[in-house]
């Protein structure tokens, strides 16, 4: 397609979508749907690398565009990735512009001085999510590590949203790699599940929320925590056992006005009042005296969230509020979003299962899912693939094994067959295949193993083995 | 003055109110200070007797006004009475107009059949405070009494925000009607300390808050309560030891939109996300299953709200979520409010010591500030009154006597004797200082018998002395 003209590619991506709108409004099979889904994307990419510029519809390339040869989409086009806590989305197939998203947040990128730093403090070859930028962008990470050079500690928070009973792999991305950091600085861990605020957004009970809570503990313990130095808390539990909880999110309640979360979440008036202030609560175990019960009462351990970019606008209220009430800043390191199976133009949904795989998939399943969803870089026929090489930056299988695959070396081979044309797609996903299906098999092992009681004992507010 | 022409008095009050303005703005003293509003109060009345009319500031009295001779003002001046949880107002020295805003607020009449049926049910004489209209609106009593009559029991819920250590005898209008409630109709009695709306709305820290709000419990329980039947929380506690009081919370929050507290309370954008969704928290208590511990988890048990009007706003919210969260509306009973010593134009504040009898106060001070502050409908002189009489109806002295002297024979004949002239201001006075002084000394030896421990044991998540 490389000679096709841009407006003719504009056109058959107009086509394309009119296709797609059809089928879905048509209720048509979802295979066919995921074909001509399949189909629209790969328009997009070739249209990308053919003008420069990010398709949109109704906008036809403009004059310049094909003389544009950086690679980057136009400003425009990009200030249009949607980046918030409840919608990820961007038109670009290579995922959300980072870079962009770090100058559009006002955080800090993860430099590699940053990755070796933190390989000196832990003394410990950085986790492959720090080696690859997976783990990009940070906030006061330098201060963190400052601090607890001069034996001063720190304790990680991060959390999950447990709006069905389903996990998909993208959800294990936070807990491997708070996992990692817990293991390599010992330092205690709070993990909230915000079955409030599901209960808020979507149409789901209140029991419902609270058992989906308790079902995701589960797959959270089976990645490995320690239940001596981790404390897992429902906010539908919690709230009503700690009085020191609650103080903290009347604080920080006090001191944020509706004016604020409207321009930080997007709030209107329409909205429950329940939502409007629910951003305190997952800013509350920001602040170490949230938890007495760990932190004997100390309000000044500073604490590290580890979480994907989207949960950034709650942090960044929090660390607004914080020196207001007289508590630290959290720091934050934020991680790029899991793409779907279909391309990086969105994150991994649960509630969608064609884009996901799940915690519970059979080999027979992640091997069908792999084979038949993941979006892929390669060309159409074997012959053009020999010939030109596949794309690595918009294939999903290769950007899964980023992800998961620790071998450096190995990874690297792959992506330099995949461009040469050496590694087909149905190899690529071969591989892909291989490495999900024993990392999920012994997951699903694991969880096994974790009985009611276990998640009792992780989900009792109680001392960790640290002292405060 | 009878004689003096509307736009005469219109002139005197402009400049009566010019006065008032220049010493505030001048800080001069207290005392010269309430002289000067003194006789401001004094010729809105006349101004009211002689023109039909409320003044209003930049409004002459217009050329109808004085043919008006039904007593009662223009509606346009009756609506501008303000009443919310957080101010209370109006123009008319007889105080709020309580038959507007029953049909301002959707409310009904506490009519004699109502006082008489709540006589019959009960087997007992009407309080005071029913007999006398104090009680005055309602919400589904006779729906209440109905069930009542069939078994079918019901609980009582009120409660005070806590903004100071000092409660004045206006603060134990509710708290005497729903202990003789709870006294003849045998049913449990939760009460709130909402600390942390105090907290919210004040510059106060959160221990404060909680502090006063205990010492507001020592208060309350002095009123006489059955510990067997009786539960006192602070919101700071209960919240943080209540799951299912959280719940309750939660589920009203999700059912109420900021555009609805917008219109219910007046909340704007630059309020901040506490006050926003605090009304949930004082709405749960209406719903039996936020005491689980009290009503076995049962969610239908009826629930009667004795408060004054200006809470009703809450209420209301409450009563319209209450249906779509599958719980039984809270009735209510509603009462006027406790004037000022100034006069019936506002009511008695905790944060305006001269406006207030404090239920600290010493047998001198009682006397001293009625006879100092309390606004009189009497005459200027001894020979005017004894021709002309007083008025009762914006005495505040009267008003007082109408809320403590018990005989009706004995207020009745106080009322005839100040109208004709007979009784002298200072002889009214007198009566209201020796009614005062024996009730406020005998709290005062109730309140020193509240130890801590009697605190901590009304105010412990307890079940009561009932089989739900």
């Amino acid at each position: 397609m490389a000679d096709t003209s841009p407006m003719d590619l504009y056109e058959s991506l107009e086509a394309q979508g009119g296709k797609v709108r059809a089928l879905k409004s048509a209720k048509a099979e979802k295979a066919e749907i995921d074909a001509a889904v399949q189909l629209l994307l790969k328009l997009k990419v070739d249209y990308k690398q053919t003008t420069g510029q990010d398709y949109k519809a109704g906008c036809p390339p403009s004059e310049d565009a094909a003389v544009q040869d950086n690679g980057l989409a136009a400003d425009g086009a990009d200030e249009a990735d949607t980046v918030n806590p409840w919608d990820v989305s961007t038109t670009n197939a290579k995922g959300v512009d980072y870079d962009k998203l770090i100058v559009r947040f006002g955080s800090s990128k993860v430099e590699k001085e940053l990755v070796d730093r933190i390989e000196r403090v832990a003394g410990q070859k950085p986790h492959r999510f720090l080696r690859r930028g997976i783990f990009f962008s940070h906030r006061d990470m330098h201060q963190v590590l400052d601090a607890y050079e001069k034996q001063k500690s720190f304790y990680l928070y991060t959390g999950r949203g447990p709006s069905s009973e389903a996990m998909h792999v993208g959800h294990l991305i936070p807990f491997i790699f708070t996992k990692w950091l817990q293991d390599v600085f010992d330092i205690p861990l709070v993990i909230q599940l915000t079955d409030d605020e599901k209960y808020l957004w979507k149409d789901l009970s209140l029991d419902e929320c609270h058992r989906f809570a308790e079902e995701n503990a589960k797959d959270i313990i089976a990645c490995g925590f320690d239940v001596n130095k981790t404390f897992i808390f429902s906010d539908l539990d919690y709230m009503g056992s700690s009085p020191d909880f609650y103080r903290n999110v009347v604080k920080v309640q006090k001191h944020v006005t509706f004016n604020q979360v409207k321009g930080i979440f997007g709030f209107t008036d329409s909205d429950c009042i329940g939502k409007i202030s629910f951003p305190a609560i997952q800013a509350a175990p920001s602040f170490s005296n949230s938890f007495p019960q760990i932190f004997k009462g100390r309000k000044d351990v500073q604490c590290l969230i580890p979480c994907a970019i989207d949960q950034d606008p709650y942090f960044r209220m929090t660390r607004d509020v914080a020196p207001r009430i007289g508590y630290p800043k959290p720091a934050l390191l934020h991680s790029t979003f899991f793409p779907a199976l279909q391309g990086a133009q969105t994150k991994m949904s649960a509630s969608d299962a064609t884009s996901s795989i799940f915690l519970t998939d059979t080999p027979k399943q992640i091997k069908n899912k792999v084979n038949k969803h993941a979006f892929s870089g390669g060309k159409d026929t074997v012959e053009e693939h020999r010939k030109y090489g596949g794309n690595a930056d918009v294939d999903v299988s290769f950007m899964y094994l980023t992800f998961f695959l620790d071998d450096d070396a190995q990874l690297e081979k792959i992506r330099q067959d995949y461009t040469s044309g050496a590694l087909l797609t149905g190899e690529l996903k071969k591989i892909l295949i291989e490495t999900l299906q024993p990392m999920i098999a012994e997951h699903q092992e694991r969880r096994k193993q974790v009985t009611e009681e276990t998640v009792k004992q992780f989900m009792t507010p109680r001392p960790l083995n640290f002292n405060f």
